[in-house]
């Protein structure tokens, strides 16, 4: 998906809202699988955003099962919606290439989560691909960011801030988007000096306590420029029969907020 | 495996060789299937190396059969030698703790190599399994590395010291070790000075250049401390009939110097 049309079903949909398919085996429904559990959050919430993120974490550790769950649910979501693989790959160059064929050629993922440890040669691999997009590890929403993300450089920069104007060079806005937590909201001020104009997608908003109204203030740009991902609080909302009927309440409740910001 | 274990099997074979499964589907010989190919080279590998290091891409890329192939490649290699699942993962805890689930319970993995961009968090979940070990990218042996790896911080110290001195305290030298790169085998020396007692896992000698003697010199410590991986050099060391011959023969020359340095 283009740049153009993500930015068209933001202002059609009125919502930067993002699912997060961090779908827990362990936190399914008594007698739901998996994938039915997914088509029914998919289709709960699917009026209410404009992208969806499966974790791979939580397909991988069922094995062979997971990854045909995984590409099951990619083509149930469709071409409607911007699908993001949260993988966090990043690996030297002839590696990354396998990566990038694996989710852009094999599941059709429109985008993949890439961590930037390793610099340009881990991340080139996935800017090769018209239409597809590199979302770069930059300010995440844990706790651990602070570990290294944020230690300061002798140019008085920090490593995250590197990472944006490095990475910002070797694609463009239309096929690199960063990833920067809303539990940093006050940050975003400080990333959008770098990349004006890239997409970014939050996550940190929900189940780990982000401000939604933080983030569209300080990291929306002119053509909104955010996907604003939350996972448990949608996924989670409800763990009885009406899980999808809560889904759809909390999502809907998401992207009404957005909407006051949203022309 | 716990590092007593591995030591003696470094001693008893005189070899710190890893050899590194990254199985191009595309470099097969003609008519071979994948996993006969990994079975054919750890037969001729075994006695020449103490480890075994599948990279993940080159098994996903392949879906649900990659998957098949990678559990299968692991169960034929047994116990008899350490195993590290080359998958460069780390999200956040929760996420984490599926990929070590994945890694080690299911696949049986003594090692997952983990990225260590997002900090702390992400990294504790793979040091929670007795004899597991978690294996943390410090300085890589890719071009890339010096976009953000060796960035000098206000303190005076590179991004990968400040990864090797925050997450050695994290674990020990008895469940995590650290990549580190052979191309940088003149740095081995200043990763020495932070964490002496912990295991190195080095790539980069052979396909990508790097000088096994510089990193016998620098990197060994006095129970070896390293695992010196070789993939491309071994797996396509003839791309003939005769290839797992000519990977013997390239293991055992690997090997042959290597011992020259382990008592």
């Amino acid at each position: 998906m283009d740049i153009k049309t993500l930015v068209a079903k933001i202002r059609e949909r009125r919502s930067c809202l993002c699912v997060g398919l961090d779908t827990d085996p362990a936190k399914l429904p008594p007698g739901l699988k998996m994938l039915d559990f997914n088509k029914a959050i998919i289709d709960a919430t699917r009026d209410y955003c404009v992208a969806y993120k499966p974790n791979l974490a939580f397909y991988e550790c069922l094995g062979t099962e997971g990854w045909e769950i995984l590409s099951e649910t990619v083509d149930y979501i469709g071409h409607d919606h911007f699908t993001i693989a949260d993988a966090k790959r990043g690996d030297i160059g002839n590696t990354s290439d396998y990566y990038a064929k694996t989710f852009f050629d094999e599941f059709g993922f429109d985008s993949v989560t890439v961590a930037p440890y390793m610099g340009r040669d881990s991340v080139e691999s996935f800017l090769k691909y018209p239409g597809k997009w590199a979302i770069i590890l930059a300010l995440t929403s844990n706790s651990g960011a602070e570990d290294f993300e944020t230690l300061v450089t002798d140019s008085g920069k920090r490593v995250f801030e590197h990472v944006l104007e490095k990475s910002s060079g070797w694609g463009n806005a239309g096929n690199t988007m960063y990833v920067v937590g809303a539990t940093r909201a006050e940050m975003l001020a400080d990333v959008r000096k770098i990349v004006p104009h890239h997409f970014l997608l939050v996550p940190g908003v929900g189940a780990q306590g982000g401000s939604l109204s933080d983030v569209m203030k300080y990291g929306a740009n002119d053509q909104i420029g955010l996907l604003i991902n939350a996972s448990r609080s949608i996924l989670y909302a409800s763990q009885g029969k009406d899980f999808a009927q809560a889904a759809a309440s909390e999502a809907k409740k998401l992207a009404d907020e957005m909407a006051l910001y949203i022309a």
